[in-house]
């Protein structure tokens, strides 16, 4: 029997606009490694839709890869990146920013997030201890946006943190892996304009968004990476069919008047109705009293939930399991996703 | 104008019989990173092909990626490969293998190729050192079939060289990047359970032959490298809609009865036409007079092309440049893919 | 003026046994890289004093180096390292554990030490983990004897971490930077041959113990890790003139008959004298009504100093800083070598 | 029977001044990780003698870790080092330069030695290739002076090369292991002075030139290497006790008086006598009819002897094993050095 899919966001292909676009240009014969038109249409429009012409975009494969090989690119030898301890790369990239060089300084997270205090405060440790020579530089703070835990930065937040890096001389790194459900979220106020404005540099997730794989790197100043093709190269991170994410990203951003409606670009619009799912999972957990783990405001709903009830739920849902709580609870998660059916959310709304 | 596309043979998309199968299974929900009915149906019908059915496949995305990580799971820290000087490794991948702490130990190449003997002598040189233990040890052999120059090895040369590798504690790989076009050369005698038996492991390339993109890597013996996914994933080379790779691979080998013909994989079939129609190129060089670089039996045909003549011929013909050969000629190369057109074979040959 | 020095046990030369040897020898011929019959004296001599006369020793130059070394030789790429949260490679060695590719993964510490219980509730949670093929693998424990904070491990507690090590594929590596000042503390239960039996491989300090400079690391069983001379080599941790440190670590175990009095090695007696200089330190503090930061049984005694009174014992006593405790106070350390005087022991408690 | 020792220069301890120096320091406390005031004479003694009061100097412990270092400080991860297919760093240093993630960009070496031509041909071809973006772009020239098989380059062959590598945005770094006895022969016309005029980084090597160990890093431009402290310490190539190594090098270059003559420093002088023993070596072999393999003017001589004969000689001299030559031919080296004693030469003498 079919399980209700709640599991995660990239359990589906592509969205069907972007799926359009690949069946559509399928037999053209285009230039490799990201130089052909397709690639050209969606940085320009990508940079017009973050109100950043004079910078660059590249696409990647996957979120792992474009970490590792942006913090890679960006610290000197001796420096590493500020990270929350919940963060994807401090726990669930197999270690790549360590098998980079690096090491990640992780601060506590509050509901997946971390503060500007709390980064000024490990910077300043750092330049005030007598022997930082030998140690490790805070050079770079990663964040996700929204974060592994659903949570969102407000404009302001960033702004302070952008500020205590440019103060101590480090850059700031956004994740925007699902950025598409931040942007859906009623309660968010960074802008893709935003982002290009406070970072140096982020990505705009497609995998978990609607693509079938990629991740579009933002750098407002487009000369941040020298020799940045070539690191892609020797990381394994160049496609050769280049074009495969020019299409599909293009699709999302109006290129070839693929927009949902005008002067609204389907990746701004996408999470719209999903992270309303989300949201009304979130409330229905809340009416039946179960407690939110991290109360999330956009596509993923986290939940402490009976261990007793958890072979019931799991015959009809497939949901996704997070850590365990206590002795008899288990931290679940509830995540919609461009794909998900109005009636699969009726029904486990019902199941609930 | 359109010109004549036979630059490379990864320009298009994907093969039709690909696409229609991502087509038709873009909406279903599976779990992600491989974990999914199509990648193990794909891995299942490769190991069949291959004849090693108590071995493993994982699919991975591009090539660069394939080879770094692959060496770089199976060297120890001071252990080299070995590698013709022509190779992708030592030329092409951005110092990918020294990025993960390999040296390439590279042999002259005799058209593109290696052979037991030289591998014989560069080893045994190495134990006749008598500070060897200051010096990079050989521990694995890297190939290419076919060749970065189109030419293949025979099942001849590949024993003998696996002889050596195994007399000597290295392990063989073999980079099948365009294997679809050596398995579709009428000079090849070297087949899939071919490969499987001579190697230690070796790769079926998809992005070159058909696929969006993707590489299936063949371990005969399951249990090769310990910790693979995790190095995988380290690597950024996990594909989160892991199913995407197994749903194309498995249109090429016969899953969901996509088959040409009864008995015959589109993988194995995929290459004839095609190479059929680069050695009718090839005959018309030497009808003109136009020497080969390389006399290749496989879909690449290089020639040295008077400079004088390069100008109008790249009006009419997308053509690879491959290096300069002297003041006055260049090294070009024309090839052919699975997406080649027949009547734009019979356009070049009226061109030429 | 002369500032009485207790900041640190690597402000001096060698030990004069050991000068005495290097002199000795100096204008001998030998072999280099350690072959020469020095270190192979040395290497029997300390095999014989650990009681593990199959095993094997190799001579490094400094404590970090061996550290990075010996973790990047005996870890796979996706594993990473279990320390104190405040111990020296999680800390002070500039990265160089993840330089070399490895996450520490820190455990809180209890007076510089971790204990059993926290590092099977740490490899406990990884292997519950439904995901931890996506996270670094827990593969070895780091531990040092005496810690940073100059406390000790129990025989006891040892053996539980080996055990929980052995339980669960890890391996046991002991870092000896100050040994000698622990096998000198009467608080210690923990011999040489202890260290053998209990763990898989660890190092005998020599910098901070009476040599110009010099690691020996010790490894019960000798095969341990392969190619180990050639990753000493690449790692640029192999001494020309292997045979100084052989020279050196000789004179401290007992080869030539440099022995302080008959059945007893000058290294196991060398911190005696100097640990009780230290715990009359440690006393005259109590006394004083200074807080111990940690109280510790070796040659280091850290302690809660008032800011202002700082510069007036600055001006007399080159001490160690720590780090800030609070606005007011500061952590800092009072530490005793093999070459400090009795009388500035005498005039450092006049002052305090 | 005692061997003439003849097979290296790295077989004794240290020369008497230095260890003089050594002794009479042994019991000063000073501050560690080379914040000491030997270290700071060192330097400044050195920066004097090479005519760079402005630069900076770095004390490291060994070749292996200096090349290392080096080449991992200064280049981008995408960059390779151009040396001598002969060089230290392409042959004997256990793969250490790749296992930074560089690769070694070999040129053909004429007596160990490579040319501005040569330099000038790889770096036009890379920039000439049109996929340039896919290869290692050359970032640095490595040179030996003398070379491994003690050649000489000229300061024309210095300048010549140095102007390709600025016109190419390479660094020009220079290896001088054995410098003193390129310093010390009657052909060289390239002072410390020359040097540091026309390198961006070179080193003075200490262990093969009358120290136990140590080599100088001189940097004409003084933050050529922004966290090189941190990044040496990180690389593990950190001596605790610094001050050994600006105690020694101050010995060779003039601090506390310790000079030959007036005006002259030790090392400048050290290697006349040995080379002049070398080239009388030299003058023997010839005379002899043994032909030389290569012909050195410097402390090491190179020939190629009968097999036949090589046990007779092998019973009274300790020689160096090279290389096979041929069936019945071995390529063996004599080597001087700062300890070689006359009556040894003259029994050498005796015995060819």
């Amino acid at each position: 029997m079919r399980r209700l899919p709640f599991s995660s966001d990239y359990m589906e292909g592509a969205h069907p606009a972007v799926l359009d676009a690949l069946i559509r240009t399928n037999m053209e014969s285009t230039d490799g490694y990201g130089a052909d038109p397709y690639c050209a249409a969606a940085e320009q429009a990508i940079l017009e839709a973050c109100g950043c012409p004079e910078g660059a975009v590249r696409f990647l494969v996957g979120g792992t890869q474009t970490n590792a090989l942006i913090i890679s690119c960006l610290l000197r030898p001796y420096q590493g990146v500020i990270a929350a301890e919940s963060s994807h790369i401090a726990v669930h990239e197999a270690g790549a920013i360590e098998a980079g060089g690096h090491k990640v300084l992780t601060l506590p997270a509050q509901n997946g997030k971390i503060t500007a205090e709390a980064v000024r405060a490990l910077t300043e440790a750092y330049y005030d201890n007598e022997v930082r020579d030998h140690m490790v530089q805070p050079g770079m703070v990663y964040l996700s946006q929204p974060t592994e835990f659903g949570t969102l930065y407000t404009r302001a937040e960033l702004a302070a943190i952008r500020d205590v890096c440019h103060e101590n001389g480090m850059l700031l790194y956004v994740d925007g892996a699902r950025l598409a459900y931040a942007l859906g979220s009623a309660a968010n106020d960074v802008s893709l304009r935003d982002l290009a404005s406070l970072t140096d540099i982020f990505y705009i997730g497609g995998t978990k968004c609607g693509l079938l794989f990629g991740e579009a790197v933002v750098m407002p100043c487009k000369d941040l990476i020298p020799g940045f093709f070539t690191m892609i190269k020797q990381h394994g991170a160049l496609l050769a069919k280049g074009r495969i994410l020019g299409v599909q990203f293009g699709a999302m951003f109006g290129v070839d008047g693929v927009a949902p409606q005008p002067g609204v670009l389907l990746y701004e619009q996408l999470g719209k109705k999903v992270v309303n799912y989300a949201q009304r999972i979130r409330a229905k957990l809340i009416e039946r009293g179960l407690p939110l783990y991290i109360d999330s405001p956009t596509n993923q709903i986290f939940c402490v939930y009976p261990d007793a009830d958890l072979p019931a739920l799991g015959k009809k849902v497939n949901y996704g399991y997070m850590e365990r709580y206590d002795a008899d609870h288990t931290v679940i998660r509830f995540c919609t996703s461009w794909a998900t059916q109005e009636e699969d959310v009726a029904a486990l709304l019902e199941i609930l």
